[in-house]
């Protein structure tokens, strides 16, 4: 069965956003690896988990780079939330599945 | 005052994570543009304003891209459930403060 007609400029819109999406979910899994590092070094160096001062700049400079793209701050600082407490998930995973350095076996 | 002594490997996995941001804000003001010129465009052509069959297939191509990308392709389909939401209210916007184009004056 082939696929109904579909209008050519719609068609060359969704091709935009499918490019668009492969892109954001590769940006995202990139990443999720900078935290996950970021979450493995501050258990070894036994650095705060937290950094409100950091976080604050994050949502301000992220606010400020959507205004000049046209896009809603508000919804800018939503989109880090979301992505934060998908973090706060992988470290928590990763807090319950650690092995510490020094067991001699696993426990 | 100067800020307080920053372990280098945290500074510099913050650097790509800021970039990262950055990047992730300007590719998702590229993708509303392009779905702000979709629902312009199903408007104009009065094309149905969703289309299950495409959403099913965003979906699983989303979760294949994350699965490669060894991202949780739970959370790939619940970022696209929280982008398509901001669409759905971009939409309603729209249609709220829409002129229609044979009107001759502002109503």
């Amino acid at each position: 069965m082939s696929e109904p007609a579909i209008h050519p400029e719609l068609a060359s819109l969704r091709a935009s956003i499918d490019n668009i999406d492969a892109a954001l979910i590769h940006m995202l899994a990139e990443r999720f690896r900078c935290t996950r590092a970021v979450g493995a070094l501050k258990a070894r160096e036994k650095l705060p988990p937290a950094d409100p001062a950091r976080e604050a700049r994050q949502i301000a400079r992220l606010r400020a780079l959507a205004k000049d793209a046209d896009l809603d701050p508000d919804f800018a600082e939503k989109f880090l939330n979301f992505i934060v407490k998908e973090v706060i998930r992988h470290h928590e995973i990763a807090r319950d599945t650690a092995i510490p350095d020094t067991a001699s076996e696993r426990r």
